[in-house]
This record gives structure tokens, C-alpha cells and sequence, in this order.
């Protein structure tokens, strides 16, 4: 079939969106990924990959689970390859696995087997192991969550028994609820795996440490000995299909001593466990995690409202009052309609406040490293509470997200070619791995509740908890407006707002535990707690952003625009997301709502002026977005129809065998009997 | 390996919280399910279906798509041969497809092919083609959403010409935005299509009109000259993996003009266009299935609810204080958690909620139609709002309740055997279908303004909207609470406080759109609006039930159990998911909250008590859950390990491909040459 007036018209849409930016999208672009460097970088990996067809995924979800493994191995042998061929450096494989954005037998080895042998082994050890793994002659995971432990790490159940007389560990695995479960890469494609197991010395105890235990030869793939592996199976959503997260049980596998990994604690020879010259060091690691997770979830949201925005910007349904007057018979572009508007530029605000709040987070982890090297911890608890708390915030805002933008598309929406479905099946889970997250914000909780303690001692707060000054200043009084419409954009104000709330919830949690009632009891009004502490530090971060860029001659021209989604952040956190805790707690009148929805509104319209020039200046390449309606052209029906075309179901050799199955319906019980002649 | 301590606990621990019922769980079945005659029912399908192993589905998620159809076309079939079998009338066929809650080839064929051409069809065109669908002669399919269509109904582009000179109607795809998509049955199985095309007589268009268009040969499937057929891929989350949703061209195919089904409107021999006398009869069905929607929600709901429920019971993780003390060693049940237990134990209450909503909805329908048929139209805007509404709020809650489960399950949560994953697949998208939400809700909006208007005129309001009364009375002061601790609890004031909130909103609303912002804009306030209207029939409604319960012998002592399920509701609604318009309409003063929320964690407790019984109630077996982790036994980790023992990426077989290719990895380039001797 031909092109028809519709396709052309969803060309002209887009440009015409596109051409009304009043920023330039190339400034921002260059100002979201951190500059001419690191566009540098991903320029280099895409060159390398996009034209590549082994990375070409558009198909992936006609691929049963196993074809999805076998494609996944043929990328993680490809990617191997081109670090080699590029002799690429050690964090330049790390980030290559990072852009590729597939989640693969091989993401683990690269991301937890050789960082944790790197920290936790002594120089030998690194020497042996992690050069092996450098040249993936050995392929690894690590193996922590069981059957039945997850977040209870102490509570661990596999077994590391030290021999003296043959200088052996032996791991075994008492019971199936023992089991290792989850491990990416243990499935199928590892030889070795990083083990927490209990370690005991004679009868003693002495909690988990980590062995590295071979899992399978690199001969030829077959399970050693004592081990029983294999894949745990489909995950929800499909997500992760491409990676073989797997299980294992060790029926008394020996390992040599020295495959503990000793950099810390010790076992000698004769059977002395040497304990760690405690380091805080460690803490650092947990806290680069959830500050990688934050910044992800940034990203990978901005994929989703990219394509959302562009298919609600070409996709057209019902006739608008006005379209009848000019003559020109179209119908209304769905981003016209105000509840799309108010969830995709909500949504579009998140992401672009979340890559910012990384950004700042990043900041933060660089100088507690640098302090935790000469042994000052001074800013850890602040930084690994607020790390907390803004992986516990932005991890389910980030999917919720996701999924609102898959809604916003309507019925094609819910086709897995839309492109926003997988971006969900594979985040979602983040609300769990890495600290659940309604257990994370026990951890703000408990920080914030000290940092109040220690006001109330008059210590000094942390730069981040200065709220909780208002406390003082303000304890329960109503934020008195002159003119709640114009102040409302005052930054001042706005942090005001903001850190009162936080600062009453707070102080409320605190009278509650007071007043006798249980911490375990407390789990929802911790959750509230770190909600609005992370809504605090987002604000404050994006705040600052646009204060930054004032000044700096190539991104000056963005302040206003900056400004416009920091502001549109603020104001659908004050009037909708969160609207509950800023009246509960007084913070906000509601006699102030309808000035403050009022501005909310302009500020939206603002914003959405502008919606595909900001989702533009993510700068994600059609291969990246893996998308058939939200791709840079707008022609969404043109795509869709195209990749339908290449479904397998309607291939001749599948159709025969399912039509064979429908005339066995419509055919059935009627085989007439030949009669005799 | 053999059963552990664990496995042995996790039994206790579900038949513990199993015998601490403080009600009859049979009873509550009975009232649940409506009856004796219902559970008769339900207890003969389940005979006819549960034992068979066609009907097992626990290993559909190793499956590809094209064997997924496979699978569904045997149950189809299988499905059919029972309904002839066991003689089945229409209605027993309709409810047989609904039981295998499995998404099938066939299922629109039962639930709108066969109702619509009674509904729409002649006499003689019901004789000819229902009859032929109903032996599965024939099998159909409902075509109206197109490639760029679906709510607009009226902008569909399919063409229907009528050719005077041959008495036949040529269907005419005019471009690919045209191609019918979506089509349940349309990829692969249907011979025949009920196809929603605009009518077309000589140049004079008359609006979509319903044809029989033949598109499969019933002998040999090929489709039919001028026909392009197919399958339009994969579904979001892998939702509906096992329907043929499909996509269909038109060429100029043509039917004789007796295939335009014409019970209403008529084209004769000549090409004269009868109008159809108005029949508000078709508004009744549309009602029907948004409350049948209402209704799936609930009991889906439950399922999820009943696994979490389980899972967390049996799961426990870290070491209670308490445990120490009394040497148990045991860990903490996941269950007792407070944020746990707020998640769930809300979603409980909504699905017992829905459940009993639904019930009442369906009494207003069947009222409804009784005065349908003797053209009396009174009720319709009513039921026709309130269904909007309850379908709207419903799908809504309900999916997002199921990933709420999931997360409430922690890790393994995100197993596919989990079985919650698919539920949410294969719901989340009636947030879309049969209605978008968001469009519903301003239709809900319409309503309650012209209730307003109407009331101001002193004409008298519906049943469902009495609460706009609450205006006159007390027009913006919040609620006067003398104890609120105690007060919520009367039902009366209950709904005085849900009433109030729901009567400000509609009169916000009102006063926005007088004051000038275009109806237009106000999508977001239509939302909110919706919500609350929604929220107070459900309230209503339970209260209603348990009123209603109270003096029948057999469901008396269920009365106080039900209450508090129904508090449970009100309290989580005013105090959690709805509190930001309980307080930003005044209704609630922020000082009342503390007491409202320590009533609210009276009822949790209450609730949760019985969480297990109550979960039990719902009456779901092991079959139709379909989950690893929430069986009727408790024993979650073995039901785990025993269905990934079946994953056949770990059969040798499909190992044997896989290991080859990591080997690739290992041993890439590493060919040494044979030298020469």
C-alpha cells in the first residue's frame, strides 16, 4: 500500500513540534549527557554497535526464551570481541556493557565477578583471578540470594567448612531453601561463581564471607562435580529473558583455601580466622549502586516519555471544535488532550530532575570516596541515607512511570512493538534488588530521626537535612502566602515548602515512636519520610542546576527552560503526587490550592510547548528507543505495520501448523465413513 | 533432596493462620460466590475441566508464541467438544469460556460474534449465522478498531459500498491507517468477521454499520480473494500471548448486501437507506460489559491478593526480637510487617469491595433493562455514569494492586510462577479497552454537572447521587468530629464524609468551568470527580451488604468480619489513597488525622488477623491460581523448585545449543595451528 495523507500528516506534526522549540536541543542534549567528552564516548560505542546487525534487537520478541539466550550469548561474544579489537581499558568494557542495554549472561561477570574479586582479593588473588576474567577465559557471577534469604544477608544458609587436613573449604548446601536462586549468568554461561557462604572454622561461626567456587569447566561447560545448576526460568513481564538468571546447589564441593577472597579476613593454614581491619570502604560500593540506579531510572523514563510524547504528538482521535472551522477536517493531537499533558510532562520533569539529582549524587559519592580513603567518614550516613532514599523514590516513581506513558499511548500502547513495555519488565524489579525499597526508607528514616536528635543537642545538620531548622522557626503554622500564584515560582519558597513538610513528617515520626508506638509499626510513616526527604533533595538539586547554568556562556540559553521543569516538578509534586503530606501536615492551606493548581497549569503549558524538543535533547537514536510508534520520524502506523509484517506467526511454515489446529475445530467428529460400493 | 525445617514450618505457618479464623470461610465462599446455585455451577466446570491435561497451563510460560496459540487452539477445542458433549445451552457456553479465564482463539467468538449478530441481526440472518457459529461451523470475530481508530468510532475508515447493480456491499480498506488491528480471533483462527465499516450509497456516507465479511475458508483456512490477514505480534508484558489478535485488509472484497446485519437500519434492494428506529437497548449492553469488567477486577484482584497473601505468610525474613526470646530461631513473617500489611491488607478490602459492588451494579442492570424494554429510559444516565466510573476506578486499582502484590512478594515475586505477573498482563489493559479511563471519566463528570444543575432546580436527584444534597447543608466546613476515633466507624457518618467530598468536587468543577476554563482543559478535575463518585457507591455498597447479611440465618455471623473489611476500605481511602481531596475540599480537618489513622490501624490488625480465612474465602483452587508461591499448602520453595526442574532451557537438548555458543566465548580465536612435522 502507499503512503496516505495521514503518514505525511504525522511528518509535518513532529516537525512542526519540533520546530517550535524556543532552546537548542543540542545544548541541552550535550548539557544532560555531561558534555563534549562524554558525547564523545557514546558517539564511539554507537558507531561501533548500531550498524552492527548482531545488536539489532527489533525482533528479539519474536524469539522464544531459548533463542533469546542464544542471542544474547552472540552479543556478549561480539561485545568481548570489540574490546579486544579496541583494547579498550577496564572501565571503558564496563561502560560499553552498560550502553549496549541488554541484559546478558555476560553483565554480571563484568559488573559484580571482577569488581568484587578486584576489592575483596588479595593482590594474588587479583593477579590469578581477575586477569582471567579480564580475557574471559573464565566467565563468572555472584552468588548471594537464596531460596529463602534475600534482603537477611547474615542470614545465609550455604556452607563454607573449613578442612585443615586437605587446606580445602567445602561448600555445600544444606537444604533446598539453601539454594543459590537468581544469580544472572549462573544459568547457563558461567565456569565460575562468587559465593557468600556461612564460614566455619571447627564448630565456630563466623558469618558470610566469599569463595570462588568453579561452577562448570571451561573445557567443555560440563557442572563439576557436587554441582547442580541450571536457569530458574521465564520472569515477570518477560523481562530479563535474556539473561540466564540461575540457581545452584553444591553437594560438599572442595575448593582450595585460597579460593576465599582474603583481602579483608583471613583463614590460615592452620585453621585461625585473621578478622577485617574494618573499612568503610565497602559502604562506598553500596552506595555507587544505588546512585547508578537513580540515574538509570532517570534515563530509561526519559526513553519511555520520548516515545510516548512523540506517538501522542502524531497520533490524532476525535475532532477538535477548532479543526472544524479552518476546514482542514484533522482530528485533535492526543498531547492536546489536558490529562495526557498532566501525566507525560509530569513525567517528562521526573526524568529530567532525576538525571540531574544523580549528577549531584555522583558529586557527593566522589568526595566521601576520596574521604573514606583517609579514613574520615564524616559523610556517610548523609550520603548513604539520602542514597537510599532516592533509590527507594526514584526506582518506583521510574516504573510507575513507565507504565502511565504505556497508558498514555491508549490501545497500541499495549503492543510490546510500542517499546515502552520492556523498558517497565526490566526496571521494575529494581523496586526490590539492591535494598527493597520500603526497607531502605527505615534506613532514611532512622538517619533523619538522629539528625534530629542531634539538633535538638544543637550539633550542626548536614547540608542536606537543613530543613529541619524550620522546626525551630515554624512548627506548625501554615506557609503564609501574599500571592501564592506568583511565589510559588520563587525557588526559596519553593525549598521552604518543601523542607517544612519533610521536616513536620519527621518530627512526627519521632513523637509517634515517642508516644510508645513500635519502630516495626512504623513502616509507613518511614515510607512518607523518605518520600518527601527525596522530593527535598530533587528540588533542591534541580534548583540548583538551573542556578548553575545561568552563568555558563554555551548552556545559559536552557535556564529558563530549566527552570520552567524544575518549577513543573515542584508544582505536581505540591498539587498531585504529593499533595496528601503538604495538607496533612499543615505545610500548605487549602484555601492556596487553587492559586498554586492555577500556576501548575501555566507552567504545564509551558512545558508542553516544548515537549518534543525536551525529549529530543535525551538524544536517543531510533536503535537505542527500540520503538515502532516512537520513533524520531513520527510515522508511528508506518513502523508498526512494517515490524508486524515480520511476525513468524504468519509465516507459512507456522500458519500450517495452527491452521491444522482450527480445522480440527471447525472439522471436528464429521470424517464421514466411505461407504462400501 | 529431602523435605527440610523450613518446608515443615511453612505448612504450620499457613494452617496456623488458617485455624485462627474467627468465621466460617465456607460461608463467606458461599456469599461471595452468590449462592448454592453459582458454586453448583462453578463445581461443575471445575469437574469437567481441572483434571484434564489440556487444561493445565503451568508450563505455558516456556512457550513460544506460536505454541502458545497451539496450546490455546487444543483447549479450544477441547472446549468445545465439552459444550457438546455435555449439551450446554448459550448462556452455560458463555460462562464455560469464562471459567478457563485463559485468553483464547475463540473467546470473542463467544462473547461478541455470536451475541452480536443476535443482537443485530434479521430473523432469518440470526437462523442462517448464529446457528452456524453456534456448532463452530463457522468461527468469528469483531472487527471495528483500525490502525489509527479506536475511540472514535465515528472516524472509522473501512468502507462499505453498495453496488446497486450486483446487491452486493464492497468492503474497501482505503489505506493502511484503515487495517482493522487488534481483532481477538482475526491472526489465525477466524473464518468470518462482523466488520464495522462506513456505509456508503452513492456518494452519501451514513455512519458505521455492522457486515458479516467472510475471511477464511471454513475447508481450508486460505483466506479469501482480496482479503491480507494476520497476527499482529506480541503483547505488552506478554499479556495475551495465547489470543490471535489480528489485523485485516480489505481490497474491494464483496458481499451480498443480505451480510449487513439489519435488525435496525436497513438497505433495500434499491439502495434506499432505512433509518433505524431508536433503540436504547444498546446503551444497556455497553453497561453490561463495563460492569462484567468491574466484576473481573474484584475477583482477579483476589487471586493476586490470596497469592501474596499466602507467599508472606510463609516467607519470613530477619530474626524477630520476640523469636529470640522464646528460642524458636524462627524469622519473621514477611506478613506481619507493617508496610506489608497495609499494602495488602488494603487491596484485600478493595477486592471484596468490587466483588460486592459488582453484585449491586448488576441489580441496577437487570432493573435497568426490565424498564428498557418497555422503552422507559430513566435510569440509563444514572447506571450508564455510575458503570463509567466503577469501571474506570476499578481496572485502574486493580492492576496497579497486582503489581503491588508482586512487589510485596520481594524478589521471587518477580518469577513468572509467581502468577501474579500474568494477571496484571492480561488485565492492565482494560484501563484502555471497552472505554478509555480517562475519556470514561468525563463522562462521569457530564453527569454529576447536570445532577448539580437538575438539583438547583429542585428536580430530584438519583439514588447514587443524593449526596450532592450535602451542599445546601453544609457547603465548606470540614467535618465536626466530637471522637473521631470512634465516629468513623458509623456507617452513616461514613458516607456523610464520603458524600461531602464527592458533592465539593462535582461543585469545584461546576464553579471552574462557569469561571470560564474550557471543559477541555478540566480532564484532570473530570479524573478526580470520577474517583470520588466511584468511591462513595463502593462504600455504600458495602455497607448495604453488610446490613443486608446481618439478618440472614445463614451469612448473620459474617456480618461483623464484613464490616470490618468494609471500615477497612473508608479508612485506607480517606486516610492513604484518597486523602489529598478529603483534605483539599476541607472535608477532613489535617488535626482529625491522627485519630482517623489510629482507627485506621485498629481495623488493619483486625483484618490482617484474618487474612489467611479471609483470602480462602474467595474459594480459588490451586488450578485456577496458577502460581508456584501461593498455594493452598504453603509450601512455596518446593512448588518453586519443582516447576523450574521443568524449564527446558536446562534440558539437554536446548543446553547442548547454548553451551556451544558460550564456548565461542571462551575459546574464541584461540584455534592453535596443527605445524608441520
Amino acid at each position: 500500500m502507499t503512503l496516505n495523507k495521514t503518514l505525511v500528516q504525522m511528518s509535518t506534526d513532529i516537525e512542526t513540534a519540533r520546530n517550535k522549540s524556543d532552546f537548542s536541543t543540542e545544548s541541552m542534549y550535550y548539557l544532560l549527557r555531561g558534555g563534549p567528552k562524554a558525547i564523545e564516548q557514546l558517539d564511539y560505542f554507537r558507531n561501533l554497535t548500531q550498524n552492527d546487525p548482531v545488536f539489532n534487537k527489533s525482533e528479539v520478541p519474536f524469539l522464544n526464551r531459548q533463542e533469546q539466550l542464544q542471542k544474547a550469548l552472540q552479543i556478549s561474544k561480539r561485545l568481548i570481541e570489540l574490546m579486544q579489537e579496541q583494547d579498550m581499558n577496564e572501565s571503558q568494557c564496563a561502560a560499553l556493557i552498560e550502553h549496549i542495554d541488554f541484559a546478558l549472561p555476560v553483565t554480571l561477570h563484568f559488573k559484580a565477578f571482577m569488581p568484587v574479586i578486584k576489592n575483596q582479593g588479595t593482590p594474588k588473588q587479583v593477579d590469578k583471578w581477575y586477569n582471567a576474567a579480564r580475557k574471559c577465559a573464565i566467565i563468572g557471577c555472584y552468588a548471594q540470594t537464596e531460596l529463602s534469604h534475600g534482603s537477611n544477608v547474615m542470614g545465609l544458609k550455604t556452607e563454607a567448612v573449613y578442612d585443615q587436613n586437605s587446606d580445602e573449604f567445602i561448600i555445600h548446601t544444606p537444604d533446598i531453601t539453601a539454594a543459590k536462586w537468581w544469580v544472572g549468568g549462573l544459568g547457563v554461561a558461567c565456569t565460575h561463581a562468587v559465593v557468600q557462604a556461612q564460614l566455619l572454622i571447627g564448630a565456630k561461626s563466623f558469618g558470610p564471607h566469599l569463595f570462588i567456587v568453579p561452577i562448570r569447566s571451561p573445557i567443555d561447560l560440563e557442572p563439576f562435580k557436587g554441582i547442580t545448576v541450571g536457569d530458574i526460568g521465564p520472569k515477570a513481564y518477560g523481562g530479563f529473558a535474556t539473561s540466564d538468571n540461575g540457581f545452584v546447589l553444591f553437594d560438599k564441593v572442595r575448593i582450595p583455601r585460597d579460593n576465599m577472597l582474603m583481602k579483608f579476613s583471613q583463614v590460615t593454614r592452620d585453621g585461625k580466622y585473621i578478622a577485617p581491619v574494618h573499612s568503610k570502604m565497602s559502604y562506598g560500593s553500596m552506595v555507587k549502586i544505588r546512585v547508578d540506579l537513580v540515574e538509570e531510572a532517570g534515563w530509561r523514563l526519559g526513553k519511555a516519555v520520548t516515545i510516548a510524547v512523540r506517538y501522542c504528538t502524531v497520533r490524532r482521535q476525535f475532532q477538535a471544535p477548532e479543526s472544524k472551522l479552518d476546514n482542514s477536517n484533522l482530528e485533535t493531537q492526543v498531547i492536546s488532550y489536558s490529562s495526557v499533558k498532566h501525566r507525560l510532562m509530569s513525567l517528562l520533569s521526573t526524568a529530567y530532575a532525576l538525571i540531574v539529582s544523580s549528577e549531584a549524587m555522583y558529586t557527593k559519592f566522589n568526595t566521601l570516596t576520596k574521604q573514606l580513603e583517609v579514613n574520615n567518614a564524616t559523610m556517610l550516613p548523609e550520603v548513604h541515607a539520602t542514597s537510599c532514599a532516592l533509590k527507594s523514590w526514584s526506582t518506583r516513581h521510574s516504573a510507575d512511570g513507565m507504565e502511565e506513558c504505556r497508558k498514555a499511548m491508549g490501545g497500541h500502547g499495549f503492543s510490546v512493538f510500542s517499546g515502552v513495555s520492556e523498558l517497565f519488565a526490566i526496571f521494575v524489579p529494581s523496586n526490590t534488588y539492591e535494598g527493597d525499597n520500603f526497607v531502605l526508607s527505615q534506613q532514611v528514616a532512622r538517619f533523619l530521626l538522629k539528625q534530629l536528635n542531634d539538633m535538638s543537642k544543637g550539633k550542626q545538620l548536614t547540608s542536606t537535612t537543613e530543613y529541619l531548622n524550620t522546626l525551630t522557626e515554624e512548627p506548625t503554622d501554615s506557609f503564609k502566602f501574599e500571592n501564592p500564584y506568583e511565589q510559588i515560582l520563587d525557588p526559596r519558597i519553593q525549598l521552604k515548602v518543601f523542607g517544612r513538610r519533610t521536616a513536620r513528617l519527621v518530627a512526627s515520626l519521632d513523637k509517634q515512636l515517642k508516644s510508645g508506638r513500635a519502630w516495626s509499626d512504623l513502616n509507613v510513616e518511614c515510607w512518607a519520610v523518605s518520600t518527601a526527604h527525596a522530593e527535598y533533595f530533587i528540588l533542591q538539586e534541580m534548583i540548583r542546576k538551573v542556578e548553575a547554568v545561568r552563568p555558563v556562556a554555551e548552556y545559559a540559553k536552557l535556564a529558563d527552560t530549566l527552570k520552567a521543569v524544575s518549577d513543573l516538578f515542584c508544582l505536581f509534586t505540591l498539587n498531585y503526587s504529593s499533595s496528601s503530606t503538604f495538607l496533612s501536615t499543615f505545610t500548605i492551606h487549602p484555601s492556596d490550592l487553587d492559586m498554586l493548581n492555577g500556576q501548575y497549569r501555566t507552567i504545564l503549558a509551558k512545558v508542553a510547548n516544548n515537549a518534543i524538543p525536551l525529549t529530543d535533547s535525551f538524544g536517543f537514536t531510533d536503535f537505542e528507543l527500540n520503538t515502532a510508534l516512537g520513533k524520531k520520524d513520527g510515522r508511528a502506523y508506518e513502523h508498526f505495520w512494517d515490524v508486524v509484517q515480520k511476525n513468524p506467526v504468519n509465516s507459512k511454515a507456522e500458519n500450517v501448523k495452527l491452521r491444522k489446529l482450527v480445522l480440527d475445530i471447525l472439522h471436528r467428529g464429521n470424517t464421514l465413513k466411505v461407504s462400501k460400493l
